[in-house]
Order: structure tokens, then C-alpha cells, then sequence
């Protein structure tokens, strides 16, 4: 069943320990979005302590976006015993497309870890499966592929949930297309707010693990519905930014759902 | 004496220089918190400065939030120097009890280097202290133990002046106890906050080393009065974080004392 | 020709890709600054990938704020990269005469790379010519030598083009002397505005290559007048901290050049 709301309430009740491996940009603001809908962050990427982290969290987040050697392992390890707990993985394969070594290590994650939803922008999920993409530095910069069948082809070959995220957002486990249609322009304005849809794709699931497709569109519609909510008498994008938190902190699990714009393609 | 307002006021003046060694997630909150207070921050870990720059520092911070070898290491050669000037470390061992790792690491710091205040939640603490305790990620989830007597008793045994922030805050130097009942429950939904205290906290103890216990207290009162300030008129969590800079900023050391309620116990 | 708006209309056309190897505290903030200019951040320092990186970027930015050896060896990596294709390259010095570290560090940058402007406070500049110059932690805190001077003497003894901020930015190729009194002192009340005007002026450079000392300049000014807006009506560095992303985001072409103030000295 798809309610934005319902799983929302239950994060604020259960509060789930969501464990993120990310991005130096966007560690802080990964942390406030994760804050802010109710769920506890932490963010841990020292070998010694990896593991452990990711035995006591509900998900696991990883994020290629900065990567170098150490961290890469340190994720094969918190994946590994996430994926031993079977909790949820999301991966955010950064810049995939844009050099070579992230898109082998996002593969190499892929390989290794039972991802369970890859949450990318066309570029990077298109470059995964091997479709025509290019990707500017972190951007999408347009792929030859439809955005609906990209997020089915990629969720059959990758054996993930694929959730691609754009103007409008397509969630695929293979199967069905679930098309999430909130949001806001100025969120291109923000870094790391993909990054951030990625943190509260694991929030989501840490409640929800057994729907993971309808939790993963749920996550981007409550990320829209606070975007939508931001940008309304926002200046730009410093007061875009702060204004994001207050609404993912304000939204109400009774009216949600009449907001979001889920929809079975 | 007790006197934020004039503590403050000495800060404005001598512009203290406060080395920190902290995690990635909070850097650049810690760095504003401690230029909004009137101090100076600067951040460095690498083993070829370290030493250099705790010797022309005022105060050195140190915090395992993110923790990993390379960092512990600058952090023991830094407080190294710190111990030999005699300067004051402020040590936030964040998540203390939810990783072996976190919990040795604060260990073992404490163990090499004259740590003038631990400041952490009870959770934390009282995992130094071997005591009951429930960390979950970076948070605490409750301790056995009442916080007056947990700052008493991890002051005592650990020989610092412990420092234990919650609703209420405590910190002693074994004999004595100071409560701060200043602050806001948005805080809590912002991370950093902890991190930010112990930061200004190196600032107050940077202008007034010989009396710690005052110190460290006067820097959780003015913090919490700023958080106050905050939290009127803020829409949630993201504009009560801009906002807390504003506050901090806007700190007036003539009516301060007026406003921190520090209460011997 | 000096035409801040001329060359800013040119960034939000042409979107150049800007590489950034930079602190980890101001990341998030130069990020975006740079969207917020209407450029595209990249942030990579793997030495895996920082060439390949670099190679599909218009600019290189490289920043010394926490540096490390790793971190180090990317940057020339990089910069290497940089040199090769003939792209601009930025170098902050940050806390150049701080530590040994520091100033050793950033004169190897400089030995190495084709540097092709260097941006600093008059501190940090002062020392990498071998002025006399105190610098504490980040902060200048004077030199012996006039701003313009300085600057015209950077340049001729560095070969780059210098280009020294303060309460009036200096920018010198060794022969002309371009002043940028545009501004706000609110800007010294938040970390990493520095490291903003030097992920700025790659962004500059990366459209305007061609005239490196008028790139420099423009970039100061333009950045100066969004400060000047940001300033107005904001109520303490926090909420001129959301604002100014704000104001670099509605910084206008067509009017920008009335509101900035370059001379020629």
C-alpha cells in the first residue's frame, strides 16, 4: 500500500537509526533531512567501527560522492553486514558516468552489497546499465532513454529498486513504474539535495523494508511536498535551503497524502 | 565567579584563537558558532601542523564524531602540545558507548592527554564512567543514573571537569555542581548542537582557563540563551540554524547574566 | 574589457564545470556559491580520478584549508591535469604563515602548478613573497606592506595574478592594479567567505580565461555587491549567510556593472 503519511508517522514514532557512509559536502545536510522527518542520523566510516555501526542502525546509506580507497571499503564492509542483518542498503552512486573510478566503484557496490534501492539521477543510472549518458560532473546532463523505462531496465538488470530522480521521479523494482510528480525547481539549486532524497529513501525503509518500492516513491513524495512547501516564499536558494528543513520538520502525516503525486504507470 | 556577560565580553576582546579537531559533519557549524561568540576558529589535523597550531592556540577542542586512525593520532600528538602550554582541551566524545571504537578512542584520549572538560550527553558519559547507559548512534537514550551525580562522579574519576549536557545541564569538577537550565528543544532537531557547545565552550575556558568549572558552565548558559533567542520567531529547525548564529552574534554581555540560570546544587 | 556582468551573463549560459579541491569546511558553502552564480561544482580529490576530473572541468580550484599529504598530492595531480590543458587554476592559501605546513605546502603548489590566480587574505599572501605578515589560524592580521603593493609585488615574483581581499580587494597581474571596494563587513562574520570569493573567481576564469586580472576582478566585485545585499536586512551572520546565497542567485547582468566599483590604480 502506498501512504506517504502512514510511513512517515511510524518513522516519528520508531525514530529509526539510519547509518550513513556519504559525501563530505553534504554530511551535514544529510543529517538535518534525516533530523528533520523524524529518523536519527549517523554518520560512520572508520573500518574499526563500521560494522558495528550498521548492526544497531535500521539502513544503511552509501554515497560515492567525494570517495577515495579507505571510505570504499569501509562501505563493502558496512554493506556486507547490513546486507548479513538484511536491513536495507541505498545506494547514491555520485558522479557515476562522470569518471571512471566512480563508475567502477559504484558497480563494484553493486557487485558486492545487496543494494536494495539504487537512487540516482538519469545520467548515473543510465551509465550503470550501460545505456548513452552524460554526465557532467555530478549533473545529468540527458540520457537517450525514457526516464520510466530506464528506471525498469535498470531495476532488471541491477536486481535493485531503481529510483531515478528528475523533473519528475521514476521508482521501478522490474515489474511497475511508480512516477513521483512533487518537487521543486529550485531544488537543482541546493547541492546535496539529491543526496538528501537518498537519506530519506533510507528513513523510509528503515519502517517499511518489506514494500521497498512503495517506500522508496513515498520518500521522494514527501521530499517534493517539503521542496513544494519551501519554495513558497523563498527568496533563493540560501533561504530555498533553510526553509527546506522547516517543512520536512512540519510536514503532517494526516494531509500528506493528498499531496503527493504517486502514480502506477 | 559566575559572570557569562563578562566572560563573553573578555572573548570579544581577545579574540582567542580555538584549535579544533573535529568531525566532518560539523565543521563549518563549529567554525560559525565560534566566530558568531567572538572567537577565532581554525581547523587543522594533519600530523605535519598540529602541534604547531595547538601552540598558537588558546584552547584546543577535540571531537570523535567522525573519527578514523589518522585523525586520533593528530588528536593525541595536538593535545600533546596543548598539555605542554597548558592550555585547555575541551574532549565531546561523540557516540561514546554505541562503538567499541568511539569508546576506547575516548578512552584513550583521556588516558594521554590532560583533558581539562569532557563535555558529552549523559549517554556518553556515563559509558566513561562504566556506568548503565544507552547510546544510540550519537544520541543518548537514558543512563541509570541521575545527571548531578553522573557529572559528579565522572569528574571525580576521570579527573576533568565533566561537563553533561541534556534538558538540563550539569557540570562539576567533582566537588561542586553547577546546573544550566538555559536552552531550547530545538536543539535537538539540528545536529551539531553538542558539537557547538563544546566549541564555545574552548572559548570561554580560552579567556578564563583558571576557573573551568565556571568556564564551561558560562558557555552552556550563553548557549543556551542564544538557542532561546533562536527558537522566537524560528519556523523550524532550518531557520532556527541561521538564526542561532544571529543570536550568538547578537549576545550583549551587559544583560546576559541577567538571563542564564547557572544554580549551584 | 571589465565587465562583471558581461562575464556572469556568460557563466549562467555556458554552465562551466568548475573542479574543487577544497576544505572540509567550507565544501558545502563554495558549492554552492557557485550553483548560486550559476555554475557547476564538482568536488573530487581521489587520486584516481582528480585527472580525469579535471580534464572535462573549465576551472580547477584548489584550496589548502585542511590539508593533508593525500589531499596534497591530488592537487598537483590535478593541478598537473590543469596545466596540461591550459584551464585556469585558483590557489587559496589558506593559513599560508600559520604553520610551516601551510606556507611549505602552498609554495609547492605554487613550484609545481601553473598557478593562474592566487587568492588570499594580505596575511597569507605577504608570507608566500616573504614580506613580514602575522597570520593566526586563518585570520591576516597585518603585514608591512600596502595592499596594492603587495599585490603588484605577488604577481611579479609569483607569476600569477595576486588577488589579495580585504576591506578593499587588490588585484594585480605585476603591472596594473585593479581596487574591488565592493563589499560588507558582515562577511568576516562567517566562515569560509575567503574560500566563496575564490570558487567564485574559478567560475569567472572559467568563461574568461582569456583576461585572467579582469576575471579576478570581477569576481571579487560581483561577489562583494551580493554581500552588499545580503547585508541589507539580514540580522546577524546566519541569516546573511542564507541570504547570501540568495543574492548571488538574483545577481542581475544588466545592472551589475552599475553597482561595482573597479579602479584602476
Amino acid at each position: 500500500m502506498i501512504s506517504a503519511g502512514t510511513t512517515l508517522r511510524t518513522i516519528r514514532e520508531r525514530k529509526p537509526l539510519v547509518h550513513q557512509i556519504t559525501n563530505y559536502v553534504v554530511m551535514n545536510e544529510t543529517a538535518n533531512a534525516t533530523l528533520a522527518i523524524g529518523a536519527l542520523p549517523v554518520m560512520a566510516h572508520a573500518g574499526e567501527e563500521v560494522e558495528e555501526m550498521a548492526r544497531i542502525a535500521s539502513a544503511l546509506v552509501l554515497n560515492i560522492g567525494t570517495l577515495s580507497e579507505h571510505w570504499v571499503e569501509a562501505m563493502l564492509l558496512a554493506g556486507g553486514a547490513a546486507s548479513a542483518r538484511q536491513i536495507p542498503v541505498v545506494l547514491d552512486p555520485v558522479g557515476a558516468g562522470a569518471t571512471a573510478y566512480r563508475t567502477r566503484t559504484a558497480r563494484r557496490i553493486l557487485d558486492v552489497v545487496d543494494v536494495t534501492v539504487l537512487r540516482g539521477n538519469a545520467g548515473e543510472v543510465a551509465t550503470l546499465v550501460g545505456a548513452a549518458a552524460e554526465v557532467r560532473g555530478v549533473e545529468s546532463m540527458g540520457t537517450g532513454i525514457a526516464a520510466a523505462d530506464l528506471a525498469r531496465e535498470a531495476a532488471r538488470r541491477l536486481g535493485v529498486i531503481a529510483s531515478v530522480t528528475g523533473p519528475v521521479d521514476h521508482v521501478s523494482d522490474g515489474e511497475r513504474v511508480l512516477s513521483v510528480a512533487n518537487g521543486d525547481a529550485m531544488l537543482a539549486t541546493v547541492t546535496g539535495t539529491g543526496c538528501m532524497s537518498s537519506a530519506l529513501t533510507g528513513c523510509f525503509l528503515a519502517v517499511k523494508p518489506e514494500e521497498p518500492l512503495e517506500s522508496a516513491a513515498e520518500a521522494l513524495a514527501a521530499f517534493g511536498v517539503a521542496a513544494e512547501d519551501a519554495a513558497a516564499g523563498a527568496a533563493g536558494p540560501g533561504t530555498f535551503h533553510a526553509r527546506l528543513y522547516d517543512a520536512l520538520y512540519a510536514l503532517d502525516p494526516a494531509t500528506l497524502d493528498s499531496r503527493t503525486h504517486i502514480e502506477e504507470r
